[in-house]
């Protein structure tokens, strides 16, 4: 275990050289319609764009990049049912490597599709934390394949905040970069490369109420490990860790909280207004903009989309 | 009246300089995952990112740039419940001109207020076309506005085919260029501006099989004006004009047409794979590609994505 090791911006700076020409350098997009509505000057980083249909892809390559030949020809292992899978999957297909990915057997059809899609082996294991860590650990003992945790692990940070920096390239004059935050990877690698280069910007991370972790544990300055998340951002449902709190205890401005009601709101503005399409971890941020104008009124506002995969049968409108 | 006079690709070129400051130019995206599917290297111009979410509003705005002061003065009138009526009233509001917009009483209430929210006045008729045509004519008498045709227009074409140049130059190695046909106004600029600056590229089209009534002219060489339409994609529902059907026949290299299944098949991997939003009168370009594999295999398709302008609360899957 490497401990907790905490990154600089000149790792994100490394990190950014070693998957450049790995992932989608993903567009920042304007809506003038948008800015009108919330009296600021928004410029969204849509990394729904990215590889895989979202920001994972980057910490999963820079991860993959950092193993020895010999641990590529071992595999790498996670247990996840969402985009770290799919991203990892398919990251490790780039390196000839190949993916083992633990998922709950009551996992979505389509997210099962989609790892598979990628060519990852696939275990199924019942849903719960303790049986998804047991099947991965008979993963590592029997292939010896590495386990690539979805956030808390140093090198997936680097990657996630590969994002921020692309943003930070086109736009040097934020005021403010507001990012989702579940685990804190995106959150924590955003904070890193941002603080590290330009300490006056802000960084805001937002948050579902319904899965309030991160809120809680950043205002009080006490580490909460465990909750029960109720939220549609299926994407922001797992806790912090203790490296992610540590990095967001040190480097990030403030938290806001968004209720559901308002993610769908926001999320459907956002196809409506901008015809691309977000999930609703992705909509929090907007709607934390919604919920604040104080806070964002005439403020350059870079939003980092963390990604764009929804089940199009379900949508909540 | 103008009579039949039909544009050359100088006159596209021109309509371009006279609107290159007023309209997006929009991004022209690519996806591995579709081009894997369909076996061709598929580039689309994504004017679902043009103003007001369609490629309307490049013949709007350069049928309005060629209004004298005085005729901005009294106006301009259309009738339409779609696409066209929104551009026209943000065309004519972007002059500080005034758009009268005859819409049938019938018409789905989120139509109404994009046009209202352009500052446009709403005139109400019964949703026939001899109504239609009579409420334009009394705004006509009235006001003196001018009747902006939303394609049977030589100025709103030459705007049409402004997307093509941006497409041609960004992409000059293009084997097929494909759009939607529903009145012909976009595939007459496309064609004509194609055509005029690289003959040895292919033009076609794509056409619902429930309104295929280019399709049908087309091949017969008959001009056919009316027809009862029946398709999902309510973009296309219209018939050409002579003027279309002229600039076609002379310069189209062939038209497909696609069933509404296949439209709402190919309409949902776009969103799912691009995580962009399209109309399904975009998604009948996809779909020809799909039902005529052996036309387009292995061969660059510029496809013109027209628009992205959906009623996000009665969606087809």
């Amino acid at each position: 275990m490497e401990g907790l090791t905490i990154p600089g911006s000149n790792d994100i700076i490394d990190a950014y050289s070693r998957i450049e020409g790995s992932v989608n350098r993903t567009p920042v997009l304007a809506s003038t319609q948008l800015n009108s509505i919330f009296g600021c000057d928004i410029r969204f980083k849509c990394e729904n764009f990215q590889k895989v249909g979202a920001f994972k892809f980057r910490g999963a390559t820079n991860a993959l990049a950092m193993l020895s030949a010999e641990e590529l020809s071992r595999g790498v292992v996670t247990h996840s049912s969402g985009n770290h899978a799919a991203a990892l999957s398919l990251a490790a297909g780039n390196r000839g490597s190949k993916a083992y990915i633990v998922m709950p057997d009551n996992s979505p059809a389509v997210k099962k599709a989609a790892v598979a899609g990628y060519g990852a082996e696939i275990s199924f294991c019942k849903p719960t934390l303790a049986a998804r860590e047991e099947a991965a650990q008979r993963i590592i003992d029997n292939t010896g394949a590495t386990f690539i945790h979805p956030y808390d692990n140093f090198n997936v940070i680097c990657g996630q905040g590969t994002a921020a920096l692309e943003l930070y390239e086109e736009h040097k004059d934020l005021d403010i970069v507001l990012c989702p935050v579940g685990g804190g990877g995106l959150l924590s690698g955003t904070a890193t490369y941002i603080k590290g280069v330009n300490p006056s910007i802000s960084v805001f991370a937002a948050e579902p109420a319904g899965a309030d972790d991160a809120f809680r544990s950043f205002k009080s300055g006490e580490f909460i490990s465990t909750h029960i998340p109720n939220t549609i951002a299926d994407g922001l449902l797992t806790t912090l860790s203790e490296r992610t709190f540590k990095i967001i205890s040190e480097k990030v401005d403030d938290i806001f909280t968004a209720d559901d009601a308002t993610i769908v709101e926001c999320m459907r503005l956002i196809w409506e207004r901008m015809k691309i399409i977000v999930e609703p971890s992705s909509a929090v941020t907007l709607a934390v903009i919604k919920l604040n104008p104080g806070i964002f009124r005439a403020k350059k506002v870079g939003v980092i989309l963390s990604g764009g995969n929804v089940d199009l049968g379900s949508l909540p409108f």
